[in-house]
């Protein structure tokens, strides 16, 4: 299917709303990005791509890359992981330290940031430079050598980070967290603080949409089953604590940053990624969600 | 697709965890019934049917009306139904009075019993016996004029639903239940009670994997589009608080009830049921979650 | 101690903030009383009366109410009154659901709602009419053969009971609720719309500050170690979430009510009650509770 | 009064119970103490002292240094301290962090222990070494020279800080901590590790049931309304989530700590201190919680 025409009809029907709600500022750095950016990109599972706008823009993937660290951290400890991390939609704000209570230490998803924040645990215990690693990972995905993370924005972050410390410093106190909680924050917050452009992200995403196997190296990142689950998990808990109203408009797996980029996938079709950094009052970027919302209304493809 | 020896094989490998779990015992006359039947099936678009054990044995539908009593609601109030009640998943239990508090009287979604009794309050407003519009409903989708619930499981359930009664009261302190609470508890307990037959449920359910279109009379029960909405709805609210890990595991959109019934469907392909009465903590059908897992790994196929 | 130049100067010195705050609106006819209304009684053990304003007015004294239902079930039910309900603050808005889902349909003391729909439930098992087994009491404790409740303040809350009776069902499902719920809050609703004045309720209410006993008959109502826990609990549950703030600012072991009345006692000495309607937005009387805090600020006594 | 044959009394009554219970174990340090400790002191306001057991027994003292430091903490700051802490009680373990997310990062009151380490944040930045000077602060109100921290107890405990390191972060993204979380959590840490004996601690105390003013030196600690509203808070606030039911059975302001003691007032008489180191659920000591019953029901005295 030739994506082009449907990216174009959405980018023109989009323009009077880019900028609409609030770009994230409580991290200092992300504020300072201007409201009116807009990219989206699609890569077919046979290398052709379609992309309107900033498509090639680099942005601050933010939680984004929890889907990639999961990854990584499920390619190495497999299923022993949900030991440590639940699946479970939350129910809650992103950053609730409600449910870590009730539930003795255990996020509710990976996807969350307590639960991004094990997960990094995990990357830790295995790498001299658990960012490196994901960045390297995500560079692999892309078929990029030079995937890496913002340094001003990752020490922007470190600086605003009491409430993911106090979450570490929390499940520490369940024993789930295995290393220093400051090397774990320094971690996360680098990873969040990578910076790739949609179109990259869209190819990055793909293996997913692809039972698994990167399309672009042939190299099985998940076994067909794994990629599925991952789906599965995107769909359910990818998008903050809107993720029934969002997969009830938009029907695709998909996972969203507060920087405004959203990844998603078409199953045995393609990888997608919209970026524009003005958000809803849930984390996911307005017009971002809007523009997959046509996306799947003018395909009329979806998982459902 | 030929399911029948799928059906055959799951049932095969499943037989020595049949009745494994317990057999819901909140409501007496549920308590009755014994935890080792289990029967499937499997009904395709083209009408063929595969199943196995009691596929044809009817059972207490409970939790199972909730989607098609939000879909007759759904049919009548269109997208204005979704101010009453919302479309996330509830990540706590399934009967908790906690969400309904913070969040003003407004449940988190349809197939929560607190969701289920506002969609009840709607049919009631509309209907002379609410009980009767759904199972007249759920007959016209499957082919059978004498759809009906049991009297006895009604009233068994209407003795024990004090905690029903707590949220209705206070939905309605919150100005979001319009007739009477016993009125309302009145039909709500009696379409739980419903009784069908797996076989016929699989038939019923079947207008949601075909685009919203009953594939046996033609009607149009929901446009294209509001047909994937609901499944997207019961992928992450279907299972009470294990939505995530069912998503996770199965692959597909489903919704489960006490009475140890789950039915899901393959889009494009087949309506599902399964049942067997015994139950796993989180209120869904132990066996039957299982034979769900076992299909999509035999099959190769889910909607991710 | 001559008790009325100092409630001269409170009088006179609240003139000018009397009316501020809100008179509670769920109760329509409680919305219908005026706000400008202030009445204060403070009567001696040894029978002297001082009083200033609407004291000899008659008002509804609702949660007032609760201290001396209390009272009558514990002298009859004795310490095991306490397996059904709890004596800690609550520390939550007084109709708060949340703390009794976590806590098992145990309401966290007897002053809450919940708490008082338990103690009226167990009054419903011991009397024809728990209501007027309660103004009786009141009646025997103020010298007073007439006091009984407002018919239409009783309507006019059963009317809009819709929380306290999800509370009411809810205790059911737990089992900690022997009578049939409308029952419960038939007489919980006429129990609260009891009407007195300032000067009787001060009068009722010293008992509490004697030891127990009944100072006007010499009749024991309760033995002095009891007395004295009955007043421990007003000081610490006695005025809604604010109780801590009133033992700071005030000092006496009060209750309340959203009528406007607070009785208080100052032990070895006196009974007091003062009313005035309009409410901070904790539930209390705003002059009432200033009223209290010059008291004891003028007379240099609390129980500190 | 004579106040040694009631002690004697008390330690006979409760010589099988000592030891019931169990030591606080969180804090490695603490765990090492022998649970079969009882000490008891009563220093009435004309410096009489009536002590048993092990009343000269030093024992780290630690959450009784959050009356300390909070009355040191109010004599800089005044009431301008409320604004960043609470006067009311729990309603939850005393180291819940679902309050103070509800609550924007204002603990409830100063005697949790969030609210503690608001207090301490400011004598942090009041003072070069906050934990001397509430040492110091502590040692002119007994007239000892030498009151110290143990410093190993200190080291213990802070190793064991991930929650209130968590509580501290998350009060920092509120803006409600002005320094460095890891100098807060030093000097708390510090703070509690003060050692004390029963009979130092009962002389210290003895201010607040003497109107503020020190009886040994004269020196006024607190105005009279002052030390009042410190003993309020003591009585709503003072023994966990167990202050309800602790004002119920004895009727004194108090405060606890988990190293097994407690210290109460009778305003006007004297003050008191018991110390025996193993603890009921609810964190205070078992033994000295019956010890202060049996005071208040052989003496006839409370504050109600």
């Amino acid at each position: 299917m030739n994506y082009q025409p449907i990216l174009d009809r959405i980018h023109g029907a989009l323009k009077p709303v880019i900028g609409q709600g609030k770009v994230a500022t409580y991290i200092p750095e992300l504020a300072s990005v201007s409201p009116d950016h807009f990219g989206m990109a699609v890569v077919s599972l046979d290398g052709t791509v379609a992309s309107v706008g900033d498509a090639d823009v680099p942005f601050s993937i933010q939680s984004i890359s929890k889907l990639f660290a999961l990854t990584l951290a499920f390619q190495r400890e497999g299923d022993s992981l949900w030991a440590r991390v639940g699946r479970e939609p939350s129910g809650n704000p992103f950053n609730s330290l409600v449910q870590l209570e009730r539930e003795s230490g255990i996020p509710r998803n990976p996807f969350i940031n307590a639960g991004a924040l094990v997960v990094t645990d995990i990357l830790v215990s295995r790498n001299t430079n658990a960012e490196i690693a994901t960045a390297n990972f995500l560079g692999r995905l892309c078929g990029r050598s030079n995937v890496t993370y913002d340094p001003r924005v990752a020490q922007s972050e470190r600086q605003t980070s009491s409430r993911n410390a106090a979450m570490a410093h929390f499940m520490k106190s369940f024993g789930n967290l295995n290393n220093k909680v400051g090397e774990v924050l320094d971690a996360y917050c680098r990873t969040c603080a990578i910076s790739m452009s949609a179109t990259d992200l869209a190819r990055a995403v793909a293996f997913l949409a692809n039972r698994g196997t990167n399309p672009w190296s042939g190299e099985k990142v998940l076994d067909a089953s794994s990629a599925k689950r991952m789906s599965a998990l995107m769909l359910t808990c990818g998008t903050y604590d809107a993720a029934g109203d969002f997969a009830y408009r938009v029907g695709l797996p998909a996972k969203s940053g507060v920087g405004g980029g959203i990844v998603a996938i078409l199953p045995g079709e393609c990888g997608i990624c919209v970026w524009s950094p003005a958000l809803e009052e849930t984390g996911n970027s307005y017009a971002g969600s809007l523009a997959l919302e046509m996306f799947t209304t003018l395909t009329g493809k979806s998982i459902f």
